[in-house]
């Protein structure tokens, strides 16, 4: 088929605020793009937008397959969103209510396994023996790639990193336990720990409450923002998400014992400023240090383009394999 | 070669007291044994008695390969121990050292992956998509199978479930961390609790003491026995443990999603008095729960024997792959 030229494929991410779609081409470049606002929490609308965009795509571009990357629970059949956080799916069977509005082979990808293929493939992770990759949004999204395959668990729903307990009976979790690793290390953890300072002493968070307006729309991005500009604040904020980052990175070592860790998502922003105290407090906190090799710990090379590029990725491939 | 009968293999388990071999079938039975003491911490002497079982029972067995299964961290090589807790190996080429001695194929494995490797081939897992293996005796040993495939992670040291940090500055480890996994949910666990019970109040401790001996002497299987004889002091520590023990469970279910849970090691002979805890704490600590699958909890089938059996097995089909 390499007469056709290179075969191109759609990878749409469904976030809670906006639904992007992209071209992507078999080196991972996104050729193309379309952008829409995710229309609330009903599910005939967010599924008629989805249709929209991938049609818009497939106008202007010869695509040979469709992979949908979300935030949530996708079943091991790759067709089924059996709970999404923000988004109204329970059970939902996305594939089959997408397949007859898209002319199309068609997968349906759990957002932080997507962008973990795409740096297996095109990104930090290229050539790892395995690779966790967590992504850093307003929760925490886990990928696992393991001798070029991406792991999805017995039941599809592997890879929650954030849902480890790392603290008893510590801070309540929206998943209904307490201490999970996300409440610790995620941007809503550095917007909550800022506001909370921000409220105990407005003087000490003058420089985030500036940036933000108030008190209560300090957000993850503010304090990165106000720790990339020095703000001594700020800084500790993210030393302190970045430590509990480097906790969570050696307990999935523990587990996992992965070559390479990259670390992605929209806090990732922060880079050096999250990275040196994760990188710190993972040496530190790795079981057996010193008797083993240490994973490298590395930044996501395709930012917020990863969860397109790797479901598109991974659609292509799936429909080719056929 | 099916006119030569059934192949059988030497399964050597290495442990801090015993050195115990046996000659495994395909079928994983054992048919024959030999036993020695584990002659203290020297690397010699252990090498000697491991060619000297070996020897013994392939003089009186026709066996095509032996598998040394040795608690510890053995590289993805599967021939150098690079660390071992309760023997001196430390980068030990311990395939090297024996392969001399014995004149035939050869693996060296770590004794949980050697015991999963046995339930998910011949016990309690047979079948399953992905078995997570956890052997409770002094400490904690954990064991992976993926689709059919031991799973050792990068270096050959993942599966270390005892060293997931549960409590932050928690209990000290002999790895060099706090709070780990094993320090609660362990041989270990159970015999500090019941002492430092019977420390504190040798009146409510009596049963304990009285079987042991003395405070200091009470051990994991004494408190065991006197939990299955109904005393309610070594009940309430079996089950705080077996709770600990489901928080792991839940923990791993969160990074693996596994299809079933095999709870194996010494520690196991407390049956349901561990498992029934072990079992409504992981239900009710499960991120998700309500939306997912919710992954078996069972006894392993091979008791003392699974790591030999395993070791023998992955050997034997390590050398007629080859």
């Amino acid at each position: 088929m390499s007469d056709l030229g290179p075969r191109l494929a759609i990878g749409v991410d469904i976030g809670g605020t906006k639904i992007a779609g992209g071209v992507v081409d078999e080196e991972g470049r996104v050729l193309d793009r379309e952008r829409r606002d995710t229309p609330g929490a009903d599910v005939t609308d967010t599924e008629s937008v989805i249709v929209e965009v991938v049609t818009a795509l497939a106008q202007r571009n010869a695509v040979v397959a469709v992979g949908i990357g979300a935030a949530g629970w996708i079943a091991n059949d790759r067709a089924t969103v059996l709970f999404s956080p923000h988004l109204a799916w329970r059970h939902e069977p996305l594939h089959e209510s997408l397949a007859d509005r898209l002319a199309m082979p068609l997968i349906v990808e759990n957002d932080a396994n997507a962008a973990a293929w795409a740096e297996y493939r095109f990104g930090a992770a290229v050539g790892q023996a395995v690779v966790v990759c967590v992504t850093l949004g307003t929760g925490i999204g886990g990928g696992l790639v393991i001798g070029g395959v991406v792991y999805r668990g017995a039941y599809g729903i592997a890879c929650e990193y954030g849902h480890m307990t790392v603290v008893p009976d510590g801070r309540q979790c929206a998943c209904g336990n307490r201490g999970c690793l996300e409440m610790y290390a995620s941007g809503r953890a550095l917007a909550r720990d800022a506001r909370e300072l921000a409220a105990e002493s407005p003087a000490a968070a003058g420089t985030l409450i500036r940036l933000a307006g108030s008190p209560d729309a300090i957000t993850g991005p503010v304090v990165t923002a106000a720790a990339a500009a020095g703000d001594p604040v700020a800084l500790s904020i993210c030393t302190t998400m970045g430590r509990w980052l480097g906790r969570g990175l050696a307990n999935l070592a523990a587990v996992i014992d992965p070559s390479m860790f990259v670390i992605g998502g929209g806090v990732s922003v922060a880079g050096d400023l999250l990275l040196r105290p994760a990188r710190e407090e993972f040496a530190h906190s790795l079981t057996g240090r010193g008797f083993r090799p240490v994973a490298a710990v590395e930044l996501a090379a395709h930012g917020p383009d990863a969860g397109l590029i790797g479901a598109a990725d991974l659609a292509r491939r799936h429909a080719l394999s056929r």
